[in-house]
């Protein structure tokens, strides 16, 4: 599997049962109505799991291109591929949203509230407030990329895990955004990821859903530019005190 | 122990600890009644975790016609043991829900709801719209089978596990299955394998359970046929990309 | 560390995690009062984790009568060692329900509930029906003690994991017993260990606390005996197909 | 990364993610509103997680004055650099805390409820007995350190798990504060470790927030002088029975 490959899959992936969860929290009539934050928080950090266990041997898993920039940045990995893995990461994040909408459909038809078929689509602030907003997202995406170089050594090459442990190695990385979600989500709903954000509110302006309301344009550039600031702040930290 | 009773006993632990949850979940009187769907979820995915502990050094843990179908066309495992690695596995899952009924006899007993006591043993639509659930069941079904190929490296045979860690490596898949049912079971309660439903929708029909009412077999075929067909798109496509 | 101060001390933090966290949930004014069935199913699977990182490595962390007695079957133990193990598990736990006494004592002051008093010492069923009852403590301890024989190979004898991983190899019995909990939990509230029940039973007998009704001894005599009975059932059936 | 760094670091990000959880919950108008202690405590295992993750290789990763002290005197960390570690631990919680105040600024500005401020930064106890609440700060703090010396086997210094295993040797730790929070943080909120507690009341003393009441220094003394007890007593126990 090509690089590239990997991250569209694995963000499609990621995407399919992050907003997933979503969906079957907010969207009626679903088993999984109003479970709550720790339904919401625990499958996004397994979203990621499974995103990374897919991706992780042949692309290093970013599904995020705040990981990718912080990696380049500290000269983890190739700037020439930087663009190519974005990209692959929005098509896969589309993709992931598309899915979600052909699973949810009919769901989606009775759910009323514009509010809550957006949310399944991409984060939106509990209070509106872009400079707070902003602060929010930088930390978040700072703790993320901040801890991701010390899982990894900031080695997020190709690696194996050894024979008959599976996957285990991959189990850190979804703690760590259990717990971003958990602690730090509360006030924008924890973007730390443009691509995660972007592409699918992209699908939400682009999908004939009925009573869907507008897609918030006017905050959609805070979820891709704040998390590449933390990623950046983070990748800067790393590279003065290692 | 021989790989066909490792499939029979999996099965069996994996759909008394599965159903059991839902049991203890839905049924009146219980310790856990109305506790959500996190702890379904959760227990489904540890279920499945002590289903691989038990048969995955004998016969791989299939524990799912889905899986034993996606690993033969995928050239992983013979066909000549399709059939009764299947056998087994409807064998076990109609004994784990005949424990589950034993254990929750009581419960079951005092339990007025037709459609309560047949949740217990399997999945049926929060929405019904065949189109849907089938599609609902196919995207859950292929979720399972693309990741489990990338857990393993499509390697599913008896593998060892390095002395002193136990049975770690068997969590990567539990994980996967929390996370199918946080995000994708809002739908149809994700059966995502023919086993799970069929052989305990079968019990539903011949145990002597008071005021249980049809099995609904009308909706039976959905969740053995559609978990078929999403595994055998996860199989083309890991072939077609690796 | 000799095996019967591990198996003491093993047991005691055991029971002081599992009766505690009943405490935090039924006893009034409590940070987690009323907190649910996933609060104590965690934890309960999670101060098994506690017992076993603590005594493994010196006594193989039996920490259970039934766990004892199964591994004696299995003629994997000693049965020279079965008595001295079981006295120091039952003295264990009688010092961790001590303990959670001292620790939630001002909110045992305040709980006016004699079944809620007794519920944080040990287990009662849902709805008594003894033959039911035993059912449920025999199919609970049986899925414990089966499934433990296949998560160590039935070498449950001091094992050091690999240097750097800590304790990781601990994480599967967790899992086992959290499951247990919320899947089986819901009839008679998963005693599957005589020791766990008996001792923290007889320190509600002898403690002074306002209000706290009997000691259900009635019923005490079957988290005794069913465990013991399913576990032997396991010990038998692996013997028999391994 | 000097050990100093890495303390200050690992216990800013930790107060970070535990007081930011608890902000999360108690604070108005945030998405984890009233979400329960569920969500605290999985969270508070979690951020210890994050900051022995990035700490555990440079500095051990105590992030808490009682494992220095605890360490120090069971021989296995040099009484000179305690001091400075527990310098650079109040450091790094003082820090976590701002940040925490930085990203929930505007929930904070519209909560008007002092003792929910309050909880945000720092413990308190359900119930008022300063005899009961010492009791209960030093049983949580003794379960803590007694578990950590067998989970490293009091090898408490910088260990590179094996490659491409990540960080999974930091989970035990995790696993044990959160059942020590799920079961024994009923009765005083489980501060066990002076550093979480007095560095996030000093922040709450020193910022300027609306309503805040007033810091609680009369309770202040407990959660900085009873879990060094209970961690010298596991200490000393540990080195009497090894």
């Amino acid at each position: 599997m090509s690089p590239f490959i990997a991250e569209l899959i694995g963000t499609m992936l990621m995407i399919l049962l992050g907003d997933g969860v979503v969906a079957n929290v907010v969207l009626k009539d679903t088993k999984g109505h109003n479970s709550g934050w720790m339904v919401i928080t625990t499958a996004w950090g397994l979203a990621v799991f499974v995103g990374v266990v897919v991706a992780g041997p042949y692309s290093g898993a970013h599904l995020n291109p705040a990981v990718t920039l912080a990696l380049a940045i500290s000269g983890k990995f190739a700037w020439a591929n930087v663009i190519p893995y974005i990209i692959s990461q929005f098509a896969g994040a589309c993709l992931g949203a598309l899915l979600v909408w052909v699973m949810y459909y009919d769901h989606f038809k009775r759910t009323n509230d514009a509010a809550s078929i957006l949310a399944v689509f991409c984060t939106g602030p509990a209070l509106r407030n872009y400079v707070s907003n902003i602060a929010s997202e930088i930390i978040g995406a700072f703790v993320l990329l901040f801890t991701i170089f010390y899982i990894t050594g900031a080695e997020i090459t190709p690696v194996k895990t050894p024979v008959g442990l599976g996957s285990v190695g991959a189990i850190p990385v979804a703690f760590l955004v259990w717990v971003i979600g958990l602690a730090l989500g509360g006030t924008t709903g924890y973007a730390i990821n443009p691509a995660r954000d972007l592409g699918p509110r992209l699908m939400h302006a682009l999908l004939p859903i009925k009573g869907k309301g507008n897609s918030d344009w006017a905050y959609s550039w805070i979820p891709v530019i704040a998390p590449l600031v933390g990623a950046s702040i983070a990748a800067v930290l790393y590279l003065a005190i290692k």
